[in-house]
């Protein structure tokens, strides 16, 4: 008789775009210091976490966005000790740099330290075993100061920030100055990897090419890929700036034989030799178009996505 | 920042219309033999039930329907002993009938007894002190097989049925040799009274108006009365059939006189004799096509809700 | 194979509980000097007129509206003979005020002649034959304004404009002070009616109850009434002033036999003696809280509907 | 004050996901012989074709996915000059097969003559000069029928068929009966390429990997690739099934050059050869589950999307 399904998740994706997933339940909905947080369970996504009503992980395919954030930049540097990560607060990224042998800290710093808690509680294998590794090291604070004054460099540095959205606490962490900040926290053959917003013909010119354009203002190599995440509804951007190597000039046999020197291959999910390949595959219209992007994001004049 | 609502109930009231309402937690979601069971809890309505997708009762107003399906009945009754209750799993229409002082037996007859387990523990309100009351006897059933069998008579019979939607548990209780049935377990000034679907312009004729119709053909005296209910998304309608006293000649203050000798009046929050005026003062294009319907419902001509 | 509709017209009618219906055709869509004005066919509701997102009017029931603004006030006064409405641009309140033979001029000032004119060219039988009526005076204007420099009295006064919503045009025509202004703006026996919101359990006392108890501050008489009506998706408030007779102390045959003289008794759908008895009927709970309210709007303390 | 959308498409993408597009006007909305048609414009994606409620096509990115679906089989084949098109009514299928100068004719067989003709006069743009193109021949007919009655030869079979719906018409054109007929249908190096719904992790398994596998049974060439389709809600994915040559072997300069002695390169805004290499990176967790799919789809065995 009935066939239908009750209780739904909406969530708008854009201006004129949004998204019902079935709802199983509502784990938990609150608001922290920063954001509201909202955790559910649905039957297609499995547990989701959204902030401020967007999605930013779900069981399903975290590991692909959080194995095509994290590999490529620590695969395309040549002997990853020392990794730092902006956000992050599920754990899932400390996770997938963790795995790197070559890897002996990895500092983390979020500022919401209460969605790290929720995180520990509700999605444990996002961050199994991160809390209690020793190689690792948490931090409550901004992001940004603690850069400014901490004056420790990296061999990598890992943007996963939340998006830059108006009034948000994330919108000066996608500026030139910034960045700028960042290339100064690196060792010699740094590099810097951000997740860069939605990457598709709707989007792509939010936030994807103008953070593109902005790192080639700051990094002599800038590398722009994409992933496409059911779970935000959206192709995603990522936006690599290195001071050594260019992670596009790789092959998939180099890749996987780096994999397997660290330890990493068997473990990933998604991402591996040829897959690294396909992320920096650009479609000929997204190549042009970040190509000819002209806009800087600066603290003056900063960019927000919807 | 963000101030949308995340999680909705989404209910299709009609083909043409559905509703979202804003959820707070999924209390219960399940299977009994008879139908699906779907209970809420939601900001504005309080505690939803559902079955097979559609809103049963909310804590917010189960009170109006079931003061406007119990009361004008008993109160046109002269003195209302036995009170027979088909459906009504959820225990309040019996609350609102044990409430006359007068009555010495309400006999219901639920065929579903998991809802009517799931109502007692999740909406305890809803039937407070009715299962412990010894002038209550509640039977799991088919009402229509239980009436045919036990050659009982009664004052009044209250139906508070299901809709009648296709293949749906219901439809043969919604017809005229039911309702004959019925009239033959009257006793002499007997009363039966039934929910009889939404009275809407948009859906009146689906169930409401050929169920008045019906009546007419069993009942001498027969009477509609509609109630806004919120949480149905619709106006109700209800549909009474009298051997005895015609509930529309009442006046306030003769309900009213009513109410207080049965200890009544100070409990009821919906209905009193200004209210019961009120019911039965149908708007006048209402009025006209109720009495222009000439469909009698009967099994081989069944009446469907949507 | 597919039975499912693609297209529907969202509605927010409370921040917790939103509308689907099923559209037809987008008939128009922009934005005028004051509102965004949509008008859309449905299948369930005929042709609909939206200002600010918000259902204004729809084919299939505006006539409960229209009839249920105009005719208590007009057969509650004994004789009325001018008629003054503030907004009212569809044409459809100034269409049931001119059929009562008594009234020889109608001034109807609404501020946004846009609407006026949408109106008249997409729902031409709301205002059939009132513009062309020589009894009928149409301007624009500031309701407030023009009943501040005009010094004309009016034996009935309808206010049929769009809900106090915050920075809505609208807000400081639901104030005692503009009540004031009206009272003097009204003959010995004049009336004062308004359209006051919702008046649901979930928002009666977002804008229908303080209306209700500001009314009393200004009017000798005061009387709420209420509606269902099915396009808005609430039951609708009413209040009403009276400088002398009491709308509540009718009888139905009087009702009838007064609008029998004017002439309107055959052209009703909606309204007649009985539906005035039921209008005037509220449930007990809502006489109750109406006669609890204890706010005053004022201009420095003015009420907001969401 | 207002700041919403009102009017919204919604579309059923799974049995738990639905999509809400803002809606700008409907364009058309009827039923064919064969299927209901939708064509509505939408500020996000422009104009969009629906079949049976599901999206076929939108401006803003139709022309991915045809060139995704002609271009890596046409240019895998050393010499293509006849194209099969099965299905195709929008005519963009054909418009990228004739861009290729090798290509000598084009014939295609749909089912609905009216979806051809409504593309015709809805998205002139789609088809722009192919209906008048010498080398086109366009006949209505069922494509498995016209295949099995006439013995002609192709280089390339292109399947641009609606999806295998419970219940469609294309249920039996994904299965290996209907394979083996088209292998039987190509010239020594001949190539098929069908679309195969669906690839994300949500339902990979419904169309796709099956599709995969029975491909496997027929042809001694087969590869599987997949491209993000925000207009469709998800990445989608194809087969193909090769005689000669692997697609998956070429590299992206071999590509270009043969794009380019063809007189395609400059006309494409999709597709070349960094992308041709990106089509066939799949991630690692899919290239596992492709290959560990056991099912192979048969006329006694069919799959279905939901």
């Amino acid at each position: 008789m009935y066939e239908g399904k009750l209780n739904w998740l909406l969530e708008r994706l854009h201006p004129d775009l949004f998204r019902g997933v079935a709802l199983e339940s509502i784990v938990y909905s609150g608001r922290t210091q920063f954001q509201e947080v909202s955790i559910v369970d649905t039957p297609s996504f499995g547990r989701l976490l959204l902030l401020d009503g967007k999605t930013q992980s779900s069981e399903l395919d975290e590991f692909v966005y959080h194995e095509a954030l994290v590999h490529p930049a620590l695969v395309a540097h040549p002997h990853p000790v020392s990794v730092f990560i902006g956000g992050g607060g599920e754990g899932a990224t400390a996770r997938e740099a963790l795995r790197h042998r070559t890897v002996q800290n990895v500092t983390m710093i979020d500022i919401d330290q209460e969605v790290v808690e929720l995180c520990r509680k509700y999605f444990p294998e996002f961050s199994r075993g991160v809390f209690e590794n020793p190689r690792f090291d948490f931090r409550v604070a901004d992001a940004r100061r603690f850069l400014e004054e901490e004056e420790r460099l990296y061999d990598v540095i890992i943007l996963d920030l939340t998006d830059p959205v108006e009034e948000g606490p994330s919108v000066f962490l996608y500026t030139k100055e910034f960045y700028e900040l960042l290339r100064n926290r690196l060792t010699r053959e740094g590099i810097v990897v951000t997740q860069a917003g939605p990457a598709t013909l709707l989007n792509y010119q939010e936030v994807f090419s103008p953070v593109f354009r902005t790192f080639k203002e700051v990094f002599p190599v800038v590398r722009a890929y994409t992933v496409p995440m059911l779970s935000f509804g959206f192709t995603w951007g990522f936006v690599m700036g290195s001071l050594g190597r260019d992670p596009a000039a790789m092959e998939a046999s180099e890749v996987d034989r780096i994999l397997e020197a660290r330890g990493v291959q068997e473990e990933l999910r998604f991402y591996d030799g040829i897959q690294h390949i396909g992320l920096f595959s650009l479609p000929r219209y997204l190549r042009i178009r970040l190509e000819s992007e002209t806009r800087v994001v600066t603290q003056a004049h900063p960019t927000f996505l919807f």
